[in-house]
């Protein structure tokens, strides 16, 4: 039996109070076993002047997108999409997908984030990365059918499902998936009706975009005569463990139905800034009791994976949408980031308390942009960035220690996206 | 004389445009000698794999603030600044006041600003800091005359103007200064009437918040049965060299006040939207004419003072605003952040190019969040942090070199730092 103790340091704990305690991590279960003054641990990590946090948990990205990182900006979803981001994408060979999955995880991990949820195509690749990253993910294949014959959306739901199955319990079960429909718009009626029932047999969980402009409500409401969310429930994909992301443009009845079907929100503010999609009513959900995670979306709409960047632009987004200074709080941010994010994605994360998953990070207090310490949870929310982050653990295994991140070789990536990316770019224009 | 070469890596010129240029600098005066290859330099800078950008220019902070980072978030700016930062201020100490500057300076040369616009009180505290710190600073001392009576306001504006000409041209002419009448509620009509036509008359620039909050403007129009900015300009306030913090609710006659008048705006978006003050209208105002800069506002709104994220934060709000995802694209942001607001505080800095002031910054690419590199320009605006800076350049003389603060004793800086901001709270709860 291998110990792991995280030493010196303060410790965030889930009640968002800060207190000073050493963490003591079991390696071979992947768990934490103590918090408090537990002594022991065959290695240690040194957490002095720093403090302890759970593991950030991304709920919505497109890991292998960093390779398209600044490709396009400034321009609205619908023609970024059209016009750049899939020709692009149309291009992808599966090692494209795979050294840009090990870039954006390298990022994660040098950022604190310890658990995403990733929606993409040839999973196989990412699933590779993710295993030797050493984070936990929520995987699937993403099925589009518009433009597709019958044949081939039909192919593509099938893939969804088949990969759904076969990836489930990876990487000693650090690998779960999702039934992933891209969107409410972009998968034709009769495929969702054939599929969804199926998806639901299966027990899969299901992650899709949902109400993210008011392009994917307006022809909704048009040709179905209900809101998008009571179609989707219509639909039956609200009846399993579902997920939706962005879920900006929802109404009250919306967002009853969230909470009545226990669906949860993958809120990507900095995407939805962006892209000017629109502000998320994230206060309101919470008050109504929806869980709301935090995701940064593909690095081609954000344009980084910083989730602490993220933390701040939720609070900052959830003020502005509600016209209250007060609301989407310092503490909210924080457990939207962590605990709210791991009940997102059902993983037993986002806590640091003994029997759950050792992911968490360890932050730098001494610079200067977090002097002086008031309130450290706060300093998370609004002042520390990714760069803070000292160690990062997921699964019990450390990660990034000192910076130096030991699961890839951080320059030999970083050369081989640059040669990757300017391939395809090549290639695609 | 002294030269220094910049050598080895891309620039970033005036026009947006990314070129492999070398910097030599003319430490004596100060400023850029040629930007190219002109070999030479009794001092070298390596930027091999790095980009050298402007300087960053923060139109407006309150950089003593620093010390209160944390203290109160999530409230309303009247509440915030009645309940919690008021009183505290109440307490400071000059002393207080120059640690709190000189860590907001650490901060800042940290994250490659090299210029900034202050208001504040005990300017002579702030003025040696910014001595010491070797950057570039329009400060001034904030006039409120609310709740004091008619002496105790008198002597507040006499000793905006004195501040005002007493420092102007210190630190071999780095400092500069502005009036400071606090705000259009913050300050009584009959005051304005006697101080601003003396400020005007002395040549002095002026710097006031205006167009914050609705609360900053409702009132007025009620009073004086005009906008805001127009009641600006019958008191002389625009008449001058003139900018306002803020701008956030600004309608079309007052966005042509701001041309007519050549009134400049400090837009401060992580401020506007952390205290839930708004949108300001920027693409309509860079549409119009108006020169905008951009400003964190102090760090107990923001809560740092990292020009990158406040770069970040105007693209993306500028877009919400407008609701169009082309609106205040990369290159504005960028420009906003160095050559306008520049242009905005009379500093002849801000681009890279031959006879300007020699303020600079170089940000090391090599790092997972600016790979791939398919637009810098993007980077900048979207994926960058203050942390990414490695070489801080100010008048010639270098503030920063790889990562080491030369101008202060970082740790020193921030052990004060934390007594003196115990000791505050200490005194005032
Ligand atoms: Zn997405
Ligand atoms: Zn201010």
């Amino acid at each position: 039996m291998s110990d792991l103790l995280v030493t010196g340091g303060q410790v965030l704990r889930p009640d968002m109070t800060v207190e000073r305690a050493d963490v003591l991590v079991d390696q071979d279960a992947g768990t934490i076993e103590a918090v408090g003054d537990p002594g022991g641990g065959d290695d240690e990590l040194d957490a002095a002047g720093g403090l302890v946090i759970p593991g950030l948990v991304n709920t919505h990205t497109h890991v292998a997108m960093t390779l398209l990182r600044g490709l396009a900006d400034d321009k609205p979803l619908d023609a970024w999409l059209r016009e750049d981001i899939w020709p692009v994408e149309a291009e992808l060979t599966p090692e494209d997908i795979r050294v840009g999955a090990e870039l954006g995880l390298i990022e994660m991990i040098k950022s604190g984030t310890t658990a995403l949820s990733d929606m993409y195509f040839a999973v196989e690749e990412i699933a590779q990365a993710v295993e030797q990253a050493g984070v936990r993910a929520r995987l699937g294949y993403t099925a589009v059918t518009v433009g597709k014959d019958d044949e081939g959306a039909r192919a593509d739901l099938e893939r969804s499902l088949e990969v759904a199955q076969e990836f489930d319990g990876a990487a000693d079960g650090r690998i779960r998936t999702t039934f992933q429909p891209h969107s409410l718009t972009t998968v034709g009626e009769q495929f969702l009706r054939e599929f969804v029932p199926q998806a639901n047999e299966a027990g899969l969980a299901t992650h899709l975009h949902a109400n993210e402009t008011p392009d994917e409500v307006g022809p909704i409401v048009e040709e179905h005569g209900v809101r998008p969310l009571a179609y989707a429930e219509d639909l039956g994909l609200l009846a399993g463990e579902t997920y939706v992301a962005h879920g900006v443009h929802v109404d009250d009845s919306e967002i009853e139905l969230l909470v009545e079907t226990d669906t949860g929100v993958a809120h990507c503010p900095a995407s939805n800034m962006k892209l000017a999609s629109g502000m998320a009513p994230v206060q309101d959900m919470l008050d109504a009791g929806v869980t709301v995670g935090i995701g940064t979306d593909g690095a081609a709409s954000n344009n980084d994976l910083d989730m602490f960047d993220e933390m701040r632009d939720a609070a900052m987004l959830g003020k502005l949408a509600a016209e209250d200074a007060s609301a989407v709080d310092a503490p909210t941010v924080v457990e939207m980031a962590t605990a709210n994010g791991a009940d997102l994605l059902g993983f037993d994360s986002g806590r640091i308390e003994p029997g759950a998953n050792a992911d968490l990070a360890v932050l730098n207090l001494d610079v200067p942009h977090l002097t002086p310490a008031h309130d450290l949870v706060s300093h998370l929310a609004y002042a520390a960035r990714g760069s803070d982050v000292r160690h990062t653990v997921a699964d019990g295994q450390v990660l990034m220690r000192d910076r130096e991140v030991t699961v890839f070789d951080e320059d030999r990536v970083r050369e081989a996206a640059v040669d990757h990316a300017d391939a395809l770019v090549e290639r695609a224009m």
